[in-house]
């Protein structure tokens, strides 16, 4: 069996959960790790047991033996440091948010076709079993017809400079709303009639609270919160004319229940042990290297780039702009 | 002790609640009933142990013997049936939402005024020591500073003419969303910096589903979804900086429970025993009228009003027009 050399560019707090996360998986190898400095590649790498440290992203991407590159900076870093790697050839799991907007997605998604690289996006929960669960229970018909969905994520993180910063691509869409709309479109689809929103910006300009409304064409209702101001309860939750099915935090599904139309729990799933969740993505990478798909069929291209307009348009209509929206 | 004598107007659903509640109320007669066929009211009289059936509301109204009158009819006909009994001097208690629309409501809200009547609305979850308790426990600061609500409240009804039907004043926000709007306004007040909303109609041209969006001038937001097509959790949440508070069935709160910003439980407040949950408003009916108050504390005729104006509004927004809106 392959043991795949892992490289993560940055070294933040999801860089520290992605070691953590490699060193209790099957098949993959903590193998180099990069930062702005060698310093704090080195730290990142004596920590976490990588064998190698660059003081460069350029140095990691162009190391032969990385085998898949885990692009762990901030998301207004990505279309940098994503081109980068796919230039040079390299595979590529990018976090989420894709790219700050909709044409950095588009280029980086034609370049990756082009260089026939392997490229997707770490939006994890796309990659999860209990997320593909879920599909089924709805499919079987656990709660009748669905008819409305809600969710919400809210997070204290209204100090932090990546948040507050048009430059940083900040606000609570990209950070939190991402995942509330690839929840709404797991379960009820691309199939979207009209949006829309209402926000409540910062004074720095981005958004710090929203609830946007999704309408489906077959008469379905999506309603999403995000909130950089509040520690939300993270439920989402799917109703249909025959009960209800509550997802236990949607940013990584612990349980759903199911309740029937009396309020009475008629099942209960529980997400299998994971190691931090973040296992799947990687998986679900490497066997895409492995059967040379160029993208993910938990999380495909023209998905990544549907959401990535679908925040563009929000953000759009709310006036957050990044300045890189206007290059 | 006096024994106030309670009549009651209509024979449905929520007018056998009533009975049944006022079966294990203190100080209260199960005095009179009326439908608009004596047989209608003889046959619940004698099912609830009522001591006079009327074969129509004017009797009943007319009726010396009567302390309170609760309206039980559809919404439509509040109006109607609540002019009569105020005209005639009788303590009113009529059903949410109050009337159709907000013209109705100033008219009833003056008349009673005028006649120097009591009246309150039988918003239930306003009279309810729950609720209040929730209000306290905000106040004290348990989940630091409030910024977010969501709460839903979602029924199968989707079949029935009162939901359905524009003359009997139709539609999820009258029935369902008047809840969420109360529920909003209990929490985070009235200062209102705009209203945000979307709906799905019916083919007959009343609300089928919505996610209402209310912005505070203090920077709040409450976001408020309703069904006549689901089963939906029922919750309420309200979300701050120290963690969240959830209300379980804002229909009828039955706990509360406090979480704090690590998604631990650090209280649980249940609702005291209760009979039905009705008692409450009629409890506050009768200490109004013994000390001659027009209209109560728990829900001002000045918030009933409001409430009505922003249904109004919202109605207007979606095209969601009554025939006795046109009057």
């Amino acid at each position: 069996m392959k043991i795949y050399n892992i490289g993560i560019i940055g070294c933040g707090g999801i860089a520290c959960k992605m070691a953590a996360t490699l060193g209790g998986m099957k098949g993959v190898k903590r193998y180099a790790v990069a930062s702005r400095t060698l310093e704090k590649a080195q730290a990142f790498a004596d920590k976490w047991e990588f064998a190698k440290a660059y003081g460069s992203y350029e140095e990691l991407a162009s190391d032969p033996e990385v085998d898949l590159i885990y692009i762990a900076t901030p998301h207004a870093m990505h279309y940098d440091n994503a081109r980068m790697c796919i230039e040079k050839g390299k595979p590529v799991l990018c976090e989420k948010a894709f790219t700050a907007n909709a044409r950095q997605a588009a280029e980086l998604l034609k370049l990756a076709e082009e260089k026939k690289v392997f490229l997707t996006e770490a939006i994890w929960t796309r990659y999860m079993p209990l997320s593909l669960k879920i599909r089924e229970l709805l499919e079987e018909g656990v709660i009748g017809t669905p008819y409305m969905l809600s969710a919400n994520l809210g997070y204290v993180i209204d100090r932090k400079e990546r948040i507050l910063r048009p430059e940083l691509a900040g606000g609570a869409l990209l950070d939190l709303g991402v995942y509330l709309l690839n929840f709404a479109a797991m379960y009820f689809g691309k199939e979207i009639a009209s949006v829309h929103s209402v926000c409540q910006k910062t004074d720095t300009g981005v958004d710090a609270q929203e609830n946007i409304t999704l309408l489906f064409q077959d008469g379905k209702m999506a309603a999403l919160q995000a909130s950089i101001h509040a520690v939300t309860d993270r439920m989402g939750v799917i109703s249909g004319d025959k009960g209800h099915l509550i997802v236990e935090n949607i940013n990584n599904p612990q349980s759903v229940r199911i309740l029937d139309a009396n309020y009475q729990t008629v099942a209960v799933y529980e997400a299998p042990q994971q190691i931090t969740g973040y296992e799947y993505q990687v998986y679900a990478s490497l066997e895409a290297i492995e059967k040379g798909w160029l993208e993910s069929p938990y999380m495909p291209h023209a998905e990544t780039l549907r959401l990535m307009q679908q925040m563009d348009a929000l953000r759009k209509e709310w006036g957050v702009v990044y300045p890189c929206d206007k290059e």
